[in-house]
């Protein structure tokens, strides 16, 4: 899923997106109920009539940025006091209020309210951590299932509504994600997230929590690995069976000069790439390998020119993107074969 | 002629400007010579390979932005010692090195090398300006000539060539306007350029100096006012015989909210917009007013949003390129009704 932070993948017109065969984004609660509010974008029909995009969309619960991006947090058991990023005005999220701000948002898809522990995390800690995050998946799941028929859409399209997925935590113990996974079944979510991860860890150590968890969660609903990951993860995550993953490295990295092509990374503002006039990833053929050159690129970068973010962001877009098909097509082939 | 300053109009990707029916865009000899360099551009095929443009393109000379950009200028009888405004390097334009830079960029359509003279200037330093471009525009004409099937791409479409535009000048004055008019004419150029307006003085006075110029310069070559508009003066001068404008209004404005619309202006950034529904322009079919509304790129520029330039530029473009369209065609049914 293309991160759009607040109501826009950043850089990226919504057609291009299209274009790029994107079927689903993935949009910041913590963003867009500060700034433009949930209850305005509630009152103009929900975020995709908001920012015209049609297709499907996820909110996420808004716990990972009132831990990263707010000032001044409290968290007790009732939920999190914090400040603004943007103004240090300060706000309140329970799990109820988080359900309350993704109704409103009216995504396809929510996240239950939880606590991203984060890395490294002693023993004690991450128990607690987990036993206020599993908490607040009940008070989440029963606030949603409550309401979950509101959505600003509810009354156009009778028969649809909004899906809720849980989240894993438990730090990085296995029996602690095992115990979380067994609990958030057992609540009988629409869909089930690993959280938590791509938070400092070593890599080997994100591949054992998914290992651990992801084999317990049924496979008949979607199974997703929140925030990850780089070009190789996504591909050998999806292989294991996840199904979902989100990520601002592509476009991040894009706004930055870093391009993922077949050939690996490059930085497209180094001085070797100043005349080069071949397409980015020689082996891509999405809309801007099959018009610019590398030295095109570099040039736009160069003069600081806000192209350079559109243009790399939609490669990094379409690089990611092509992984997740070809792993489709060949697990698709895979199975086909297994049939006949 | 939607601006393209260093290679790319601000925010706008190519493919947008195919779809907007953009036939020519230009682009400042003096952003492409300092970065990424014309002898780098002219290796590597000229500007319109260099930033994928396979349409009509034209450079200006250079004069404007090195009298308004540049730090610690020089005028000589011999040309223009200035220091980059990027790195504060030493460059020296002559007329036959605005020439050779040109050529080396390869555009479509190139411009003499110029005095833009400052407004106010009293008639003493309008004169002297005047003896000095034209001087320059004598010694442009003969390099060019002398060398304008040497554009990188010469070789690849054997029968094509530059043209060079003469621009006249003279400040405020008519009869040094039309003494320039006189002499460029006399020196046959491919095409005649009004310089020197839209540098702050009354809008009366700009259509004082149109009115007295315009007539003197063949109709059937084109006539090019520089650095204009609004739109209803880019209206205005289309309908008294302009083939050409050129102006960064409508994208600079768009980049600071200000949208050009059938209602009249609007500043997208105001509360007023914050829930509006509305396209940006109810009578504008545009790509940008076909999906998106008021309040969401209200929310872009008020978030900071990249996408905020790309699609109030790409709106403000229709808008101007709207104008021109209907101006065209009223024009054809006028000529095609006097011939029946």
């Amino acid at each position: 899923m293309p991160v759009g932070t607040a109501g826009t993948v950043k850089a990226v017109p919504q057609d291009a997106l299209e274009t790029l065969g994107a079927q689903i984004i993935l949009s910041n609660t913590y963003h867009c109920y500060l700034r433009p509010g949930h209850l305005a974008i509630g009152r103009m029909g929900g975020l995709h009539r908001f920012i015209s995009w049609p297709w499907a969309m996820l909110t996420d619960s808004g716990g990972f940025q009132v831990f990263s991006l707010s000032k001044l947090r409290k968290v007790s058991e009732e939920g999190v006091r914090f400040q603004s990023h943007l103004d240090g005005s300060y706000h309140f999220f329970t799990p109820e209020h988080a359900m309350e701000v993704q109704i409103a948002l009216g995504a396809d898809i929510a996240m239950a309210f939880d606590e991203c522990t984060e890395y490294p995390a002693d023993r004690t800690r991450a128990e607690e951590s987990l036993r206020l995050t599993m908490a607040w998946a009940e008070r989440s799941l029963a606030h949603f299932r409550a309401n979950q028929n509101q959505a600003p859409w509810a009354h156009e399209f009778p028969g649809r509504s909004q899906s809720l997925l849980g989240i894993a935590q438990g730090g990085m113990y296995r029996d602690l994600r095992r115990e979380s996974a067994e609990r958030l079944v057992a609540m009988d979510f629409d869909g089930y997230a690993i959280g938590g991860l791509s938070v400092g860890e070593p890599r080997d150590l994100t591949l054992e929590m998914i290992s651990e968890v992801l084999p317990m969660l049924p496979r008949d609903k979607p199974r997703y690995v929140m925030g990850v990951g780089y070009p190789d993860e996504i591909e050998q995550y999806a292989r294991m069976g996840v199904d979902m993953m989100d990520c601002v490295l592509p476009t991040r990295a894009a706004r930055h000069g870093l391009l993922f092509t077949s050939e690996g990374r490059i930085t497209i503002k180094n001085k070797q790439f100043a005349e080069d006039q071949g397409p980015p990833d020689p082996n891509c053929d999405c809309m801007v390998c099959r018009r610019y050159t590398r030295a095109y690129l570099r040039h736009l970068m160069q003069a600081g020119e806000a192209l350079s973010g559109t243009l790399n962001s939609i490669h990094n877009l379409a690089y990611y993107l092509g992984i997740m098909r070809r792993v489709r097509e060949s697990m698709e082939l895979a199975e086909s074969s297994a049939q006949s």
